[in-house]
């Protein structure tokens, strides 16, 4: 028997990851069989149970992945002095989740938030994707918590800032927008930044300024 | 047979619609059935489906009861001379939220947040409860721009701020604190307060100022 190479391994594993990420989003995690993701994927059984044991161990990869690249983008932003603002870096997010995964697309529009709510509502019945989803929101927090002290560096937020806060206020943000964007249908970037940046230019008469 | 009065049928439809909602806040809406919610109101079959011909009708009506509240809240905040703040209202919403829906708890936890995320993901495949989360969406956003004029008009942002992109920027916030609470536990509202006001804080560089 052939020799199956690591590259061959690894397309099909994202073959089947691409194709069930898009079965979930579309139809709903419950509502998906693991027989719609074999007719998805268009491969057997026999081959796609070679890699995942069920709808859970594949829902729990395909959200390990994305908080992989989300916790990959805040370390980044994290590195430039200053990182880039609030109001660039939500939309600069979501176009990069778009860009990883450009192929959850229905009627020609792109329906991975969607994913992400089944994600969390799933979260309340399987533990091991909590998990998955607990470490990966703690990366994505410590790496907020690094882009709000290079803010504090570059002298843009007061000292006293509760940095966490700043970092759950950031998150709850790319948050709230997936879930509009899941109801609702896409949102334009650009009003996802003017939105940011009018709280950001806000003045506030308590500090009397 | 003794008539009935208003306010026992009212009394009755409010102890189904708090069991049923406990009960999908508690297991999801998927995992739970009929006969959890009667075994949960301690009512027969009969009396509950009097009022409710099923699970989607008790979601509806639940989700639109509490789009019913937050909308008023935003009207009343936006007849206000300057209106509260964003750090303020985002964490006295969720706590007027915690006030008309003190009874989805468990283990002393406020699970209602896990509730919203059971309706956003419902929409998927329930086009009448779509339709009622679109309509009091497009009430809070409605709401949230009258908040927002009132911030103009007081001089506290300026005038070629956005409304609608501001008032969609609040609702994400609300949204995506009540993902976190939904999936990591409560939030404390000073977190969300002082997250908020952090970003109000903000000084843009770009601005030149």
């Amino acid at each position: 028997m052939a020799r199956v190479s690591q590259e061959h391994l690894d397309a099909r594993r994202r073959q089947i990851l691409d194709g069930a990420a898009l079965c979930f989003a579309r139809n709903g995690f419950h509502a998906t069989s693991m027989q719609d993701v074999l007719k998805e994927v268009g491969l057997s059984a026999g081959a796609v149970y070679r890699y995942f044991s069920g709808k859970d161990e594949l829902i729990e990869a395909i959200v390990g992945e994305v908080l992989e690249v989300v916790g990959g983008v805040f370390e980044s932003a994290a590195e430039q002095s200053p990182p880039p603002l609030p109001d660039e870096m939500i939309p600069s997010l979501l176009a990069t989740l778009k860009e990883v995964r450009p192929g959850v697309v229905q009627d020609g529009e792109w329906i991975f938030p969607r994913l992400m709510l089944q994600a969390w509502t799933e979260t309340v019945r399987n533990d091991d994707l909590a998990a998955v989803i607990h470490a990966g929101y703690d990366r994505v927090r410590a790496g907020w918590a690094k882009v709000v002290e290079g803010y504090r560096a570059a002298d843009l937020i007061p000292e006293d800032v509760d940095a966490d806060a700043m970092a759950r206020v950031m998150i709850a943000l790319a948050q709230g927008f997936a879930a509009q964007m899941a109801v609702f249908g896409e949102l334009p970037p650009q009003t996802l930044g003017d939105g940011v940046r009018a709280l950001m230019r806000m003045r506030d008469p308590r500090a009397g300024a």
